[in-house]
């Protein structure tokens, strides 16, 4: 080693020892004949004193060895604000390892610059301590999910990157192969067909933390390339599996995010969380519950709830406490929220803070004996504004108001952002409705259905409820997984549900069902997400920050300037414009594709 | 947990204990009343009676779930081979949980299969005993190394896998982008670039187990996707690298070869390995050393030997033991060898084993002065052969001696294959010729010259050395590395001397070199091959035992039959056909690329 001290770890008890420290010029300051240098290496920061003249050249971020000794700073000059605070070291010698040209990005936490610069420059946003310490995090979370799955024995195997393409669903990313020209790998968007195969192998106990692919339109905050701690195990039942999640996410916040977290983490089933938080992700640090007003307000003259009750739909309400004294500005202001979220308009009214009395355009279009129940109906207090949201489509009516949830629990500053609140969703639905009135699965058709459905999923696919969780906290869902189908006949069923005649099943799920033939186990798993775990784990608000070189939107790269045209020559030698042999690998062809199977 | 107990943890201890067990019939014995089932799972194997008839039904990897209870063996029935020998399982309760088809391919450790049978049914190889424990082995491998990595406060950190195309040298697989058509990510051949930045960006301690691609011709036992240990320090020297790798290494071959590395690993320079071993990997199990006879024969007649020497080659030999007992069509089987590996042949004398007399064609050509001290000189007795090599281009006649020197340890059978013989092989060339006369670099351009060089290597490229490392075990290179160059004025004189004018280099280097503008830290780092290492340590012999789902020559996965065609509709949304617009990323593009570093 080039140094002998890390210098962040100096400490009164160093003084008198002479060091060799190495690091980063973070801040000079020239005071006549004395020059002050705060000395940033990876464990912080020094001053460093030097009394000879050489020490002027140094500027900002030059890299440099000094040779001192540790010497109790004067009295009066101690900064407790530092870990070193206490010391400085009287240098004796110092040795320019490498200047640095002016900065286009100043290392100062202080300082705010766009993205785009930040990212080019990735090398210096990461010298300053807040990046730095995200990634820093990252690794320590790896190590902590890492250490309890291993304590379970779990192995660690990796799964192939250069895969087969699936064309339904989210699209692949492709990967010419020059040596069977014509032909292509997908990057995979999960590993879960991989990971079915090691449990169908005997492996009983997998994790990865995994590198997955999507080419997805970018929206905010999404990475081509993302990863996700994936897991699978075998002869467990979900209990088992969110008994781990518990354990991982227990482990991680306690040491990484200084908090408790209680458990067993409450659980909620998918249709408890649509109705009472109009979300299958739902905030829990705060309270403000959807009231169903369906039946409270069928038989009204009001025409917009009367639609949505007569056609077998939805009417319900969210309040906001204290929303009664919103200006007229902050009222209409919930319109256009509405709007921008693709509803028409979001019904209120407001009670009047001394008497209670309704008001506001939906006052007018109620009968006076729903407008004298409606407070107490709803749970709201003189002073409180009340949204309703009504659709012949319960959960698009839920969801708006679940959205409302949040942005009332904003504008009315009711969360309290020291606090986590976990819980899982369970219960998710097996089947939805497709548009030609057939049945498509919520997540991937080898979800198992749960015990009560399980003989029974065809009475009532609309109702039949998956062994599938998700775990969500503040709002956020962190991960997700489900049991497998492992039993032929229960697939089978499945399938012919869904449509799927068994030749079709053949030549979409090929493989994986030949597997299946040969005594595969029960079987269950769950993935986290791992650039938004950490991202909460590291007080971020965005995943770029816990990714040591992201990309911006549309996947460039501003460092590398990735992605770039290709030669002639590449493309010639790639084979890309290749037409495939007759003979090349079957399927992935027209009507023979895979399905997607990123769901967990 | 659907089961109690792992079955192969039940001991004589747990006789009495009623335990439900699930996992894989291993194997049925029906004797009339009673059916003795072996019952597999991850832990193990143990022994299950059944006496009742719904047994029958089992057959070979079915997956069961059976309560019973632990019942010490009749005496004499003990199976000492077995951890659970001493017990077995009286089942009351069966349940199938799936039931197997009629198997490919023999869950038998004794059976052997075609390599595309066991990829296609991989799923089925794995429960087989030694394929799961070599990615067992594996999985603990990672875990070890993170253990010694971890204590040394280094950070496991992601680099992109969808990166920026780097033309020359060994081909990148390419992925078309749909977001800006015309441009193209490539897998990155290694995170080289990336853990470079990052120590600019002071991360000081970095490692990842790292996914890399390269699109090469398959070769025997070559993926096109593989794995490496990664690693990069700051504020280091060859010297902290070394020590590093050692500790990892006696590490993984403590607890998983039950091997202890004796430590300081020895270290050899380049120079000395192509002397004596005839190779930059020497395998040191065994001696056989090239003896140099450049000076020995000089003024021979020999026109083979003198044709080498007058034109400033290399004449020298390696001897057999017991060599001159081979036959004439053993002997002529060297021949045979010698021209497999595209050498004219393998001229030798055998040293008969009464008299020591030198016989053989080569001896009929030699005067009988060189012929007298022939055995001296090159460490002989009688009873050897001994081969000899001669060229004008020193390199590759001592290669043709090391290989011939590996061959005469198997043929000789001078291996001990229970022993592990590592060495750092240092010293390596920084410079080599190229055919028009100017330099290339032999590691990358980044590569430190060593100390002794730094100032002057301008004197004599060919000899200069570089801070360059590789590590070596019984012939096999595990992992490599070097230390870079920080210093812009000792990058500038190495671009200069391969003829790199400072505009080629920004063009060619132009991100790497931006981020060496702003106070780089000296730094170095190394790679370990993974697969390989987990390959020796699991004693195997091809690459693919130690990977889940391996790829067979030409890439192709016999289980899902990747790679596949694309559809029409794939190859219109991926944007393969786009022209890239004018302003899409920079470079990429002819004499705009930018260096291969996948070397360490």
């Amino acid at each position: 080693m080039i140094r002998t001290h890390d210098a962040g770890t100096l400490r009164a008890s160093d003084a008198g020892t002479t060091v060799t420290l190495a690091g980063w010029v973070a801040r000079r300051r020239d005071h006549g004949g004395v020059i002050f240098v705060d000395l940033r290496d990876a464990s912080g920061v020094v001053q460093v004193v030097f009394r000879e003249e050489d020490a002027h050249a140094l500027r900002n971020e030059f890299c440099v060895k000094v040779v001192g000794e540790v010497s109790a700073r004067p009295s009066g000059n101690e900064n407790p604000d530092l870990a070193t605070g206490a010391i400085e070291v009287v240098a004796s010698e110092l040795t320019v390892l490498s200047e640095a040209a002016p900065l286009p990005l100043p290392v100062d936490d202080t300082v705010t610059a766009s993205d785009d610069l930040r990212l080019k420059y990735r090398y210096l946003d990461l010298r300053r301590s807040g990046p730095a310490k995200a990634l820093r995090l990252r690794s320590r979370a790896n190590q902590i999910a890492r250490e309890v799955l291993h304590a379970r024995d779990f192995n660690e195997i990796e799964t192939p990157t250069l895969t087969r393409s699936t064309p339904e669903g989210a699209r692949d990313f492709l990967v010419p192969v020059r040596l069977q020209p014509g032909t292509w790998y997908a990057l995979p968007q999960s590993p879960q067909l991989f990971k079915q195969l090691l449990m169908v192998a005997g492996m009983e106990r997998y994790y990865q933390i995994a590198r997955c692919y999507r080419d997805e339109d970018f929206r905010a905050d999404r990475q081509p390339e993302f990863t996700q701690l994936d897991i699978e195990m075998s002869f467990v039942t979900q209990d088992d599996v969110i008994a781990l999640g518990e354990e991982i996410v227990s482990r991680l916040w306690s040491e990484l995010a200084d908090y408790q977290v209680q458990l067993p983490i409450p659980r909620i089933t998918w249709t408890d969380a649509m109705n009472r938080y109009g979300s299958d992700k739902p905030d829990l640090r705060y309270g403000v519950e959807l009231v169903e007003l369906t039946d409270y307000l069928r038989g009204t003259a009001f025409r917009v709830f009367a639609g949505a009750i007569d056609a077998g739909g939805y009417v319900g309400a969210v309040v906001m406490p204290g929303g009664a004294s919103q200006t007229r500005k902050e009222l209409d202001g919930w319109q256009d929220w509405a709007k921008a979220r693709g509803a028409r308009g979001l019904a209120y009214v407001v009670l009047d803070s001394e008497t209670g009395e309704p008001k506001g355009p939906v006052a007018k279009n109620l009968s006076p004996e729903h407008l004298a129940g409606l407070a107490d109906q709803v749970g709201a207090k003189p002073g409180d504004a009340v949204f309703f949201a009504a659709a012949a489509e319960r959960r698009e009516a839920q969801e708006l108001l679940g959205a409302a949830r949040i942005e009332i629990a904003k504008r009315a500053n009711l969360i309290d952002e020291s606090t986590w609140a976990f819980c899982w969703v369970v219960d998710a639905p097996m089947f939805e409705k497709t548009d030609d009135g057939g049945w498509t699965a919520v997540h991937h058709p080898f979800t198992s259905p749960n015990e009560e459905w399980e003989a029974r999923f065809e009475e009532a696919p609309d109702q039949a409820l998956a062994y599938a969780y998700d775990i969500v906290v503040n709002g956020n869902e962190i991960g997700g997984g489900s049991v497998r189908i492992h039993r032929a006949d229960v697939q089978s069923r499945v399938f012919d549900l869904l449509g799927i005649t068994p030749e079709e099943a053949a030549d979409k799920f090929g493989f994986l069902l030949e597997a299946f033939k040969y005594g595969p186990p029960p079987h269950a798993g769950i993935a986290l997400g791992w650039d938004r775990t950490c991202m909460l784990l590291s007080g971020n608000d965005s995943i770029r920050e816990v990714i040591a070189f992201p990309k911006t939107r549309g996947g460039f790269d501003p460092l590398t300037t990735a992605p770039t045209p290709i030669t002639a020559q590449q493309r010639l030698e790639a084979g890309i414009d290749a037409k495939p042999k007759a003979t090349a690998g079957t399927p992935g062809t027209d009507g023979q594709a895979v399905p997607v199977l990123h769901s967990n």
